[in-house]
């Protein structure tokens, strides 16, 4: 059988604080046979769009009994993507594919559980590893679901010009509320005002006292908070939380690289203004796809939602642009491009 | 119109740290009539029990915009009680009530919203200060509504052996759910699992590492863990949560005296164990109290339940007994009896 090349991006070493790119590499000697062998029922793809999630760091650490577990070293990052069905021994995929798969130009997917096909190619491709994939899901399930919004109330979104946030804060318009987002430039910042429709936004790098800050933006208190930071940034929204107030916890980006967490110190008000916090695994909200991807559609493709994409082109790209997201360099949704078709 | 003597125990000034007798003070020179002027609606009642609940600590400080506002300094303390109507423009209020009265000897109770009527004297009356008061209701919504238990579950109570500790235990045997509990001293140790039933208890004080003690005893994790102390047990809870627990969130007893709470530092487990975390006030929820009340009779006349009381006697003990509870000192709900009729 006929083998071609496949360039992939491994993990070389476990990370330990933020990962660098010298603890990934690019390895352009692997290849691989693009005919399934006779009787698998294993989906072999061509990667074309790879999605760079901020969780992949988990994986990316040796940690014990972890729900995410660590990458095997040598082995390429195993990520979401979007691919095209090269041969197939599944019935249900035969063209457009998305969900799990490899940091690589193919990938033969044996896993089949966290595959899905793809129905509708009237928008772009890539918006699958985005507003149609795990970033879209996460911020439906994680405003309307967990949060369960109210017309009129008082939202406030971090890393909000993000694949996740910038969803979240224009799901809060579309219900009425008055949203407020942070973020860490004035690029940013101007995107979640002019774009997306935020009511405020402020760049968290310029404030020298969060509270404060937030104490400025939600003069009547914040009643839901849709968390994707952590740390100081949460310390600071308790402190200005309204009775009942609901927090979603989607993920804590500033805290991922450090040694030691960053200490929450004002737990109590969870009891003193009776509030909700809730983490979740998008992964459990899955059969809510269909209902979510009805809404959606209409949404996109009436204009009335937008989406930004910070697309990169390369497998040789992809450590800086997965790092990057770190520091806050990506302006929406980081993907990488293996292929275009 | 005849004045009596009302001996008060007052609040002498605000609390910084723990609370000391000395910021208390029994004013023996008060006086009272024991008749309502013409026309009142208010109800007189001679107290008979008063209820030691730690958070009252909370109104002994001048916070701002406290849920819980500060108490007024000389005047006597504010909390839950069982008293005796001496005279009534209330139709409803003529015999025994429980509800927020003053630590005093008489009290003219002007807001009659928080006055409950004793309908079933076939108990001891101290009950209406905790199993049947709330305590009973706090451990009956944080278990059951908020915690959502299901047989087989595993069920951590710290501050097991207190007022409401005690009767989650119970609650959480009668479901069908593996329960330990953790205490500060032998005796309570030995209550928990002689008295109330739990499989199993630990003395907290003589564990040097609170995570690998709740490895020892959930081995399998924990899927719900009832809340009563907060800072370093519960960052050590949180690390040995299961996918999907359950956090009530009632009090942080270990946190009331600090200048600055201890951080959590593993709040991002929230997210990677899918783990939700709700305070709440029992207030919100007094309307659940007659289906309380419909569960609790018969468990409490059938003796399928116990209910341990620290009893001390009269207004001049309150201040130690109140601040004994910050130590552990009390077995059981903490009261005080002012008068037995």
């Amino acid at each position: 059988m006929e083998e071609v090349k496949n360039k992939q991006t491994v993990l070389k070493s476990y990370v330990n604080g933020f990962p660098k790119e010298s603890g990934m590499l690019l390895n352009a000697s692997a290849t691989i046979s693009l005919k399934l062998p006779e009787g698998s029922n294993a989906v072999l793809v061509k990667n074309l769009y790879l999605s760079c999630d901020p969780y992949l760091r988990i994986q990316m650490t040796k940690a014990e009994d972890s729900y995410f577990p660590p990458f095997a070293l040598g082995s390429p990052i195993v990520g979401l993507g979007v691919a095209k069905v090269i041969d197939s021994g599944h019935s249900n995929f035969k063209k457009g594919v998305s969900g799990l798969t490899g940091w690589e130009e193919y990938s033969i997917i044996s896993s089949t559980d966290f595959l899905r096909k793809i129905e509708d190619t009237d928008v772009p491709l890539s918006y699958y590893t985005g507003i149609l994939g795990i970033a879209g899901i996460t911020a439906y399930v994680g405003f309307f679901e967990i949060c369960a919004p109210k017309k009129g109330e008082y939202v406030f979104v971090s890393a909000a010009a993000g694949a996740v946030g910038q969803l979240v804060g224009q799901f809060a318009k579309l219900s009425g509320c008055y949203v407020v987002g942070s973020a860490g430039t004035k690029e940013k910042v101007d995107l979640l005002k002019n774009k997306y429709g935020f009511d405020e936004a402020f760049n968290y790098k310029e404030e020298q006292d969060l509270n404060a800050t937030l104490k400025r933006y939600f003069p009547n208190g914040i009643d839901i908070y849709f968390e994707n930071v952590g740390g100081k940034m949460l310390e600071a929204v308790l402190s200005n939380m309204r009775l009942n107030g609901r927090i979603s916890v989607c993920g804590m980006i500033s805290q991922y690289n450090l040694e030691q967490e960053e200490g929450v110190r004002n737990m109590f008000l969870l009891v003193t203004k009776s509030l909700r916090v809730q983490g979740f695994l998008v992964g459990d909200y899955y059969h809510m796809y269909p209902k979510y991807m009805e809404m959606i559609m209409p949404l996109i493709k009436q204009g009335k939602i937008s989406y930004t994409e910070d697309i990169v082109e390369g497998l040789e790209s992809a450590p800086a642009a997965f790092i990057g997201m770190f520091y806050g360099k990506n302006v929406g949704k980081q993907l990488v491009v293996v292929a275009r078709e």
